[in-house]
């Protein structure tokens, strides 16, 4: 990841704001709001098998679109009850140019579905970021999760 | 909530400190220091149950002004140990105007008591801060729990 | 801990990005990478000892200079074979002058080599860190644990 230098101070504080409601706009299955996190084309996609028996279950998968990434959101909210909660952390971001930047963080699972909590998955996110008339927005995220399969 | 148009660049870090500070007030017992993030009239509120038997079994409650957020520090202290730990993350916040903000964060409370540490509750805070001459504050903070009731 | 006002914004949000950093590289085993967090006598040091059968098991230690703390981090990744992770989250900072700044954060420490993922440790990370030519950089690096022992 190249050094900040072409970020500037807003944009970057403009791009943490917006790892900092992914995790509440999935978990609250607020599917719309997702979507204003994401270009017209954004995609997010999971990029590995996880251990069988293991965290959500759900296999790699990508969705591009709003259409899929709505979809996504509301399969989520039906598998996860509202309590499934999604903590994004060490969150680094670099530019790629003036309009366009590279972001990575850390995410913790955690599930409540049954009352105690349960530290359900790992991931390490990847995001792609671009300029837009509205602002900074996620083109594309990937998620690589543990437990590892 | 808003976008953040209002809220200059030094306001919103001198904000994320206040978020970034609280855990280890509370966790460490540090009454007089938890103080200072707030303002006087300042208030906590855990706004529902909890399953029972779980987290900290605390019931809801709203403690309001200095002298009851410090009973509320001193209490904790004592029922804790200072082996619990809260992680603030997720921190977003935006503008009510020049001397307004408000904020959210999730929060993840361990459980080290035991030896083996236990997730023991997640939170959503929610913040409502304003401009005072020492600087920025919260003015009420209220949490909801999970595992929910 | 002094207030920040002798740090300036960007400096600030360079110091966060030390911080945001340091997980993955220990994680991966990025050894190298590590080194570029730190000044060339920068240390690291575990400060107390944990419970018996607990975390990583390994005892209080201090790593001074690059040839100990890269072999820290090769070590530890022989051990945990990439799949602990570290993430840092309470990030407060404030000036020592304007060429010096403390740090202090938590981390917590999460275990997946077993597949389902365990609570590890709890850590709170204190930081000197130092303006150089080259940016900031870490000076000290010291890590208290739980469970304590």
């Amino acid at each position: 990841m190249s050094v900040s230098a072409h970020l500037g101070i807003e944009d970057r504080l403009e791009i943490l704001q917006l790892f900092a409601r992914y995790g509440r706009l999935v978990d609250s299955g607020d599917a719309d709001g997702y979507l204003t996190l994401f270009t017209p084309d954004g995609s997010f996609a999971r990029t590995n098998p996880i251990l069988a028996g293991t965290g959500s279950g759900l296999p790699p998968a990508a969705f591009r679109g709003h259409a899929e990434l709505h979809r996504l959101v509301t399969d989520l909210t039906g598998q996860f009850q509202g309590k499934m909660r999604h903590q994004l952390t060490d969150i680094s971001i670099g530019a790629d140019g003036p309009d366009r930047a590279r972001g990575i963080c850390y995410g913790l699972i955690t599930d409540w579905r049954e009352g105690a909590g349960k530290l359900s998955m790992h991931g390490t996110y990847r995001m792609e970021i671009v300029r837009t008339e509205e602002g900074w927005r996620f083109r594309e995220v990937t998620l690589e999760r543990l437990p590892a399969g």
